[in-house]
Parts: structure tokens; sequence; C-alpha cells
């Protein structure tokens, strides 16, 4: 059994905030400043370039795969660590579509999150091979699966209202029509547990800044079926993905299994960051940190709804069909969450009229889940909203 | 004139060692770990995602692409931080040819670094227009350069040898035969002036880690002509470079100017280590880290030729045909080098036979020069490295 207020002291919270954007941004895990120092100062400062072996600098990616594997179901072995959640997203449709070299159409939904429509778009530009992204409403995704789809890719969690694709269903479903599957976990990994070994997916992708609590601009990883592994040529065919990157030879040749997805020099001070996320993570099971996110988005949601009737739920009421967030929409949602975040509550806006808010349970307890339904509905019954400083919109996250 | 005594005082160095791989990794700024640990307390810690507007990570890929600028000749404005220099390769060189839809030919050279062709080939393959990777010896370049080629693309200096490419002579020749040019920085920014504006260049990248003491896994650069930076399509069209990355369109549409070459969430906490080196530089002239880098790097060679007969200069003699290292050849070159590492130098070790020093005047002086000098002329001359110890091959960087 999971001890939810043992995770949630090993996270530092500022006073009196409750901070509901753990799936913007993870929390700062208390351990990862002075192992971040201590790295900088003893493996940058005092063994330099040594590092790279000596402070398992090189192996990190892989490492760091593998304990992240363990949270989505993953083979041991078959996640790597780097760059970012956008040149992943390149690189495993790259791949996807090059073993399904006579098909033509990606299907993705316009939940997706919309750089993954982005960097398929430059992709396929690059390609100029004719192919069609074919963008349908999330609903429609399974009609849609037809005999010319080379590839499914889809983000499991919708980052605006939360509601949760059956990664396993439309898997099988992609598989039965000769289709490839690119599932985006970046509202998944950490959020709720996921199978991606057990639903046969093909690739994976997502972030770790957000419910893995990694820190800004953490690596991403990606996670590549064994079945695909050794047969993917990567578009992306870079040195540290070559099967002997110091042999410095002029031709590339990829590194055995899912080390070919890596590409250049690995953050390595994003990583030890991350590395004390993980530890914590090592303190939880999924299956926990699951049932209380439904506990305690469940519990959010009642009580806005008996509080704040002007505010309409925009996610899905099943807790199953939710990943770990609640959205919620308002007219005049910019100056609200302006005004909730002045109250205490850290939440965020997304266009036109969503309230997000995000519920992480390695630090967010019902306690949190109170105090901030009471600032909101203070909020919303007062009108504090309703003050021009609040209607300054500016460039927001 | 540059105060090369307070730079070095600016920089945390092992006693005793004499360390000459900063043309590898550069050492470790002696503000930089406060620094990081102060963005990770307050900026992440405390702020959490409203850091993104309130501490400037939003803005920072371009704020200390200006100052890397500034060592390179660009134009402010026109340089943006973020990824992996294999990243910025594939991406400046998708930018390139799609500027030269109809030629067929990226010219480069054998002294290229081999990421850089490893990239060039993935890109070609994904393109699959049948275009042609020409790699040419490097004393070959110029008689290459045909009507055929789209893009000559290189690095100026040779990261085994040293070797120095004359960056404005050969842009104009590119330019003469209607070819665009892409340079890549990684032995230059910070070892020696470049003007990158006064060439002519079309499209530069670079590294932060290596002269520029970014950091272990510090973000790339990528440089953009102002009369091309509207103009490119970008290959890897992530939401950062968006022109309204917040706004979550289905549709990219590219940010103005180089801002578009930002692909995914830039690395905040690399970023933060990277600040306090660029404080450093800002206490630098390039012009006078050239000149002592020469000094340097001359004496580090006469003192070598009268010590160690039995060394073979690889590098130019001529310190203005030179980058900021020195290489000499030596059949025991693997056991050599691990015995001068155990003897206080580091340098590093590239096959077949090449001892290679960098030489970094913002914390390398005379007396380090001196005292290698001492070092490395016992381990050649008592044959130190005739050790079995030392001629086990492990995984070197």
């Amino acid at each position: 059994m999971t001890d939810f207020a043992a995770t949630k002291a090993m996270f530092n919270l500022p006073d009196g905030l409750v901070y509901l954007d753990g799936n913007s941004l993870g929390a700062l895990p208390k351990a990862a400043t002075a192992r971040v120092s201590e790295m900088m100062t003893k493996e940058w400062g005092e063994r330099l370039i040594t590092s790279w072996n000596l402070s398992g600098w090189m192996a990190q990616p892989m490492t760091l795969g593998d304990r992240i594997g363990g949270l989505i179901g993953a083979e041991p072995g078959h996640v790597a660590v780097g760059d970012t959640l956008s040149i992943k997203v390149y690189q495993a449709l790259a791949a996807a579509l090059d073993l399904r070299p006579d098909r033509r159409v990606i299907l993705s939904d316009s939940g997706n999150f919309p750089t993954d429509l982005y960097m398929a778009e430059g992709l396929l530009k690059t390609l100029g091979k004719g192919h069609e992204l074919r963008v349908v409403a999330p609903e429609d995704v399974a009609d849609n699966l037809t005999e010319d789809v080379a590839v499914l890719m889809l983000t499991e969690v919708d980052y605006r209202t939360g509601r949760l694709h059956d990664m396993a269903d439309l898997t099988t479903k992609a598989h039965a029509v000769g289709a490839l599957t690119l599932w985006d976990l970046a509202h998944t990994a950490g959020a709720l547990p996921v199978d991606v070994a057990g639903c046969n997916a093909d690739f994976a992708v997502g972030c770790t800044y957000k419910y893995l609590n990694g820190g800004p601009g953490a690596p991403a990883f990606v996670y590549v079926a064994p079945r695909h592994a050794d047969a993917v040529a990567p578009a992306l065919s870079g040195w540290q993905g070559h099967t002997a990157p110091f042999a410095f030879d002029l031709d590339y040749r990829p590194a055995s299994g899912v080390e070919r997805m890596r590409v250049g020099t690995p953050p390595v001070i994003q990583m030890a960051a991350l590395e004390t996320a993980m530890d914590i993570w090592d303190m939880a099971d999924m299956t926990d940190v699951r049932a209380r996110s439904i506990e305690l988005t469940d519990l959010f949601i009642s009580e806005i709804e008996a509080t704040c009737p002007m505010l309409t739920l925009a996610s899905p009421r099943d807790g199953l069909h939710r990943g770990s967030q609640v959205s919620f929409r308002f007219e005049h949602g910019y100056a609200a969450m302006q005004a909730i975040i002045a109250e205490g509550v850290v939440g965020d806006f997304r266009a036109p009229d969503l309230l997000r808010f995000g519920f992480t349970p390695l630090y967010t307890d019902e306690g949190d889940v109170r105090t901030a339904v009471t600032r909101i509905a203070r909020v919303m019954n007062d009108k504090l909203w309703d003050r021009p400083e609040y209607k300054i919109q500016k460039a927001v996250t």
C-alpha cells in the first residue's frame, strides 16, 4: 500500500498554496537540488570528462528509461530517455511509417496535443510522399480505422478535458486493419497505470516534467515494442544511437533495440533531477495512485458542483474514463483562473473557456482538495474574477 | 584586454590536475551550482508553473541565443538555443535543402564530426528524393563545389586534428556556384572568433558544452541568416516554434525568424547552468582569447617536440590554420593517454592513434602548459604507458 503522506513529504510545496498544475509542471522533489548540486560539483566539476563512464552518464538514458518503463508496463530495456516529446513523436512516427511503406494515412484526433500534429505535419512534408494526416473527433477514431491507415497516433489522455482513450481496445482495432499505433503518454505516465506491452502497443512516447516530476525541460522518453526495435531505421540517426558511438565511423550503423532512438548528447543535469523524482516513484504503486486519483477527482467534482453552479463539468464524470485531471467550462475562464491563482490555488486555463486542474496523489491530498474548493467557490460566488487586472491576457502555459 | 587570471578564478578546477579536454566538456563555472540551486528552489520549487513567464524561461532560448550570437558574429535575434547539435544539424540541413529544391548534392568532408554525416544520412533517407551525400577529403572541398551542390556542410574545426577551414573563402565559393552553407561551430564557438554574418554564412549550428562551458548535455544552438529566417519551413515543426504556442491551434504556423527553429520544451535546468558560463564570456574578448590560444598551443607544440621525439604533430603547425587544440600521433596512443591521465593531465584519445589536447584560455595558462609538458614527457620517455592496465580499451569520450 502506497504511503501517500510519505510521498508528499518528499516534495517541496510552497506554504499555503494548493498546486493543481502538476499535469503541466510537476513539483520539486526535496532531494533534487542536493542531488543536482552533488552531480555538478563532483561529477562535472571534479571528474569532468571521465564522468561519461565513471558516473554512468552514458548509460543513464537507458537506466532511467527502465525506471519509467516500469510505470508504463514496458519490457526492460525498451525505453530510452532523451530529447523532447516533440522530437520523440517525429522519430517514432517516422519509424512507424517506415514499417508500413504501402500506406499513406496517419489517423489522429482533434484531442491530440497540437505539437504531435505539428510534428506529423513537418514529417509528412519532409517525406513528400503524399501522406494524409487525418484528424477526426475523438469519438470517431474507431470508425475511421480503415485499411489505408498506416499509423494510429493518439494521446491517451486529452490534455484539455482528461478524456481517456481505451488504449487496449483501439490498439487491437488498429492491428485488425494492419495499422500500427503510436501512443503519446504525456498525461498518462505517472497519472494512471498503463500497460504498453500488455496492450501490444507498437510505439509510445511521453514527457517526464508533468506527473513524473522530472523538472522544467526534463527529457522525454520513447518506447518501441521489442518486435519492432531492431527493425526500425531511425530518421534521426545521431551518434548516441550508433552501435559504436566512439568509433567515429563515417557511416551510421544503428545500435540494437531502442537504443538506436537515442540521438545526441543526453541532458545530464536534467537527468540528475529526474533521478530523484524516480526515487519517489519507487515508493509508489500505480494501482494505488490511480485509486487515490479517482477518489480525489470525484471529490473535487462533487464539491465544485455543489458550490459553483456556474461551472460546467468538461471532463468525463466516470473516473474510469478520465485521466488525473478535471476541467470545468466557464465563459470568463481566463479571468477566473487568474483570480483562483491569486487566491492560492494553481490550475491553468486552456482556450476558449476551460479551467483545468491536475491531481497528483503523490503530493495532493483530500485536505488540499477541500481547501481548493473553498477558495474556488469564493472566487466564483463573490465574482472575484470580475476585476480589470484579471482580464489582461498574457502568454500562459 | 581580457583578464585571464580573473576568468580562470571563475572556474572550479580540481587541484593538481591540468585539464586539456575542454574541447570535449568544458569546466564547471564556480557560480553554476549556486545558480542552478537557486533556479530549482525558487523558480521551480516556489514559483512553479508561473516561472515560464515570471522567471523568463520562455524567453531564455532567444536571450541565451543572443549571448552566444555575440561570440560568433550573428545579428541579434538570429540564434536560438535548444535540443542537441545532432537535431540542429538535421533541422538546418532540411531547411537548406528546402531552399534548393532543384539540387541533389550535399557536399561534406571526412573531417566532419560523424554525427553530422549520420544525421544527413537519416534526413536524406527520409526525404527519399535521391540526394547524394558527397564526402570528400578536407583539402578537396573547394574543387568539389559544382553546380549540383545544394548545401556545403562542414565543421569549421576538425575535431581530431584541429585543422581549420577558411569559412569566409569557402562560403564565397559555395555561393558562387549557387550552393548554401551549413557550418558546424562545435569546436569554434568559444575557441576562436568567427563572423557568421560577415562571412555571409547561411546556417550555423553548435554546441555549448565544449569551449562555452555550459555543462554536460547543455543545449545546442542554431543560426539562420536573416535573409532566410522567414523563408525556411521547419521540418521539425514543434509547438515552441509556433507563432502562438499557447493558442493550441491544430495547424502549424511558424513563428517569425529563427524562433521557428525552436521545437519542444527547452531544458530549463541546463539553461541555468549555461547562463553562468555566458556571464564569464561577458568578461572575455574573442580576439584576446584567440591570441592567447595560439600562444599556448604554439608553446605546447614546441615544448612537446623538444621533449618527446616519439610524438608526431597531427595538427597544423601554423596557429592561424588551427583551432584551439593540438593532436599528436603515437602508435600506442590509447595506452599513452591512459598513462597521461593517470599522471594528472586530462586529454583524450581519438582512434586510431591520436592524442588530443584542448586549450581553453579562460582557465588554462602558461603554467598549466608547462606542467602538462613535464608530465607528458615523463610518460613518454619513461614508457609509463607500457603497463598492462593502460591497454585495456574501454568506451571513452
